[in-house]
């Protein structure tokens, strides 16, 4: 897996292991929760940087994965896999390279944790900083939208920051494990100190382009930002964010953003995830002639991605608000 | 109000009646259940039209507004209106014109349905047709997510096509008014018709421009597809959509899209709105010298604009379908 | 006519009458060496501005031309005229408006004048100042390459800032006129001030994006900037700008642009106009049934389009060097 | 190097060993007449084929040099090379790599025609073909305007397919090198069977963006299509493209374009390349101190890239071709 990052403003020291600190979050194999697939995922930069700093050049980057087995994919040459991207992509381009799920893999993903690693460290400097974390997994909710410490998210598992909720959503992880069925969940990502006067009128609004951005990733169902669809439920009276004489607001239903622009307070969302559609168990299916055939269950695949997810969710929030920063320049003479 | 359509294909017969029926579904003053501001909001076609059909030019247009008021604007000169815009164009720009939202009015959203229109007379010709309609106002909920027929939608005041939960709403709408206060809601859309293979893999996912054009429209606050949110309380084995012999799916958990592009089912999205931040009933907040005031409530404002707001959820559908549609025709020799 | 300017900085002043200094250069009529037609071309603004200042907002426009006679265009509706895009539209289309050229009027180049002159007002407080005249019209040139005050090019009839050349092309032009025939010419740019570091590598060199600008204009057939075609005949070692010590460079073959970056030297470029395809005598060409008819000459036409186009250029050059100025403002934290 | 091309076609058939021959025409040490620098430059294809077709995803691909040397760039570390990129892009991003080139290296258009040489394929079973040729170098000029084949441009040494014109400029060019000096010269590119329709009415008109393609090719210095420069001279009369009842013209003196848009007939232009900006004899210039220094001629570098410059673009042409003829297919319904 490689990527090119162009854009990236010169002059910027990177700090190369909180990149591959990062990736490292994502990767398989880091515990008996997640798939116990290894991956190295190995980080090396190609371009863009001299003397530990960015040139303003594009940034290209490998990732390695030395411990990728060669899979066997023949069963799946003809197989439409339940809620994949097979028969889709099989329609869009009439012709599909059945080893390995190529761009409708998750394997993706981690070019876009590379990017966004970098996005966070310039966006540090700037006085941002990042807390997303597991919010949801199946039934069991961390209620909280406060932001957490990163020291109290890794001390997870899981990435939930409660450590009582953390050992119930293992417990269902387990469970679930044992009858080779999947979960799905919800990841919350709290960002503060983005400066108020980022998103633009009309189309590009701050929380249009994130939600895109969350959409994007493989397995999201759906965004919500501030309070989201339980304002459905809210009065107007009871919804409206009073401000303070500061300009701060008392509550933040607005989820740090008002009309499509930051009002400086913190930015808050959440990211519904499907549980995931490669099941350990066998699934009745059909192939590419439309007839019906079994489909075996079979690898090492995750019950819940959700908690290697949450890079990922942070990775795309990053690149969204510092693409929204820079822009905002152009604004100004 | 006016707009400038590019890109849309040349010799297209175009009903501009169709246009002015879809503008009068958005436009106040359509019962006591809405604002009683009168606006007409009239179309007229300047250019992109030659006998009737289009000419691959851009298409111009204004919407005039004949019954349109001069109001006076001078109490909101320096007040930041709680959860409007008012504060955050002010930090962007260092500047506002107070006369009016401009861009962050939901007044711009006549140019996107008279867009949406054209592009929904399109897509009909294509065999798309678009189910758009009332799932909740408050906490008073339609549960189906089936495709309702246009008349029965027309039918409801407030485009509810369950003329008993739409009763329900009304008498939540009319006690909410008495209070001055204001309700939001969430709109269903059921796109039937859409080809398979629209959609284009990581970042323009055809679900993912879907919620970024919701998202951009003034007072949403969440976007899901399918089984959305309760996808996360489902396991995978329940969620998968199996497929039949013909390449349909038994259940459609995916809301029509599989991997970012369609499958063939139909398409379906849910939208949740906020409560209207304008009341009818006094608020405390501050002005741009930080001081803190009282603002009044007045005006002819909508307890609840989420009826109003279906042709914009629609238009906004059609022009992300189309936009793909023609997008997949580049992709192809 | 009318357009939409997006992206202009707020919180600028803006001298109305300046935009329609620059219009009145463009407008027909000015004298007996361009067209006879009158045009009013009166500047109106309808957003995007208050009390005098850019607000952020798009900047809607209008140019009223209240002497337009309604034109009589019924003897062009079958027919293909040779060297313009009748017949090429067709085939694009399949459909056309022989009503007035639509987009393929040089009448929408009015547009570009008043966005260019805003960007021009702009670029005048940075520092940046713009000489834009005619060096040649037929066989007639100016050998000159130096920045020439306004008041010496405005002091032309023709844009020519030698009394003399003028002269001999005035000449020139009225025997051509007698004739019915028309004339084209080359128009030079020099642009001082602008600051090094504009211009993006590989495609979107500043150059490349002053080229595209000027061959989007009606009638350009050619571009070239610092020494240009001449260059062919120089050896390197003749060709090379030697530095001096300040970074300033001895010569400017570059134009200002090296490696496709302005260097902070004249940025200095020329374009090539052809002689007006519309004549005042009879041609033969064919219809759109491919039979052949008598094109007669007549209508108010100008002789040599190129005195006209010089606030054009202008515009387009002053509009490629704002976007780069605050294309470089993103690349910088 | 390395690339990544987006957007091309599923389901083509790509000949590899014709992207090499494109490369090699390219690619150094073909003769005593080009830079004797051997670069092997073999084409890898790392995604987008299976079973020798394209499946829709990207195409990456990498360039290796087998022969590459680790130059020695120390002492190139604070010089401002004269006419070079050096001082541009240390202005622009503050910092320089001055290990090679990077961006600004003419070593980049390698990437450029991979990606062009697919494009031609392409276009080539659509009935395109083009035919691009060295017409001058230095004074020595071919003057004819036509289609050449193949096999009669490469039978010169210098791509010129007139024999005694060729050895013209053979000799012009190692007299030069003698001196340690370069040349410049132009490239003529005919290319026929481009329907018409192709190009945008007002801003990405077919010249435009053709234009703006070449002139992003390291040291071109203008761009000319059919009649160029040399219609300055003449009258409208004279240079009218008069039709034939076929829709053809009796003469192409619009370069097969006309308002922008392709009209069918062969589309000729011309590309100017100045001289190379690295001599082989000392020149004076200064360092990023501003002392004067001595910049030693050493390496081995092209008397003229013309003759190799001719694979560059005829690719940046066929890029833009069929990009335009992707984009007129999604203007069609």
């Amino acid at each position: 897996m490689g990527g090119i990052i162009d854009g990236c403003p010169s002059g910027i020291s990177l700090d190369i292991a909180q990149i591959q600190a990062d990736l490292n979050k994502r990767k398989p194999g880091q515990n008996n929760l997640v798939s116990e697939r290894k991956e190295s995922d190995e980080i090396q930069i190609l371009s863009g940087l001299f003397e530990g700093k960015t040139t303003g050049t594009p940034i290209g980057f490998t990732i390695q994965n030395k411990d990728h087995l060669s899979a066997d994919y023949s069963h799946l040459k003809e197989a439409y896999r339940p809620s994949h991207a097979d028969f889709t992509y099989e329609k869009k381009y009439g012709i599909r390279d059945y080893r390995g799920g190529g761009r409708s893999s998750a394997r993706e993903t981690v070019c876009r944790v590379v990017a966004g690693s970098i996005a966070k460290q310039i966006l540090n400097k700037l006085g941002v900083q990042f807390s997303t974390y597991v919010k949801q997994i199946g039934g069991i909710e961390l209620s909280s939208n406060v932001f957490f410490k990163q020291d109290a998210i890794e001390a997870s598992l899981l990435r939930c920051p409660d450590p009582s909720i953390s050992e119930q959503m293992e417990s269902a992880i387990l469970e679930c494990k044992a009858e080779g069925d999947t979960l799905g969940g919800i990841i919350q990502c709290v960002i503060v100190g983005v400066p108020a006067g980022l998103g633009e009128p009309v189309f590009d609004k701050l929380h249009a382009d994130l939600g895109k951005a969350m959409l994007s990733i493989n397995a999201v169902k759906g965004f919500e930002y501030g309070s989201g669809f339980s304002s459905v439920k809210m009065k107007g009276s009871e919804h409206n964010d009073s401000f303070e004489s500061s300009g701060a607001t008392k509550t933040n239903f607005s989820g740090g953003v008002q009309g499509g622009i930051s009002n400086g307070m913190p930015i808050v969302f959440r990211v519904a995830f499907k549980p995931v559609a490669t099941l350990m168990k066998s699934q009745e299916t059909i192939n590419n002639k439309g007839e019906e055939i079994l489909l075996e269950g079979k690898g090492r695949h995750d019950v819940c991605v959700v908690p290697r997810a949450v890079p990922i969710v942070e990775a795309m929030a990053a690149l969204t608000i510092l693409d929204h920063y820079l822009r905002q320049k152009a604004n100004q003479l």
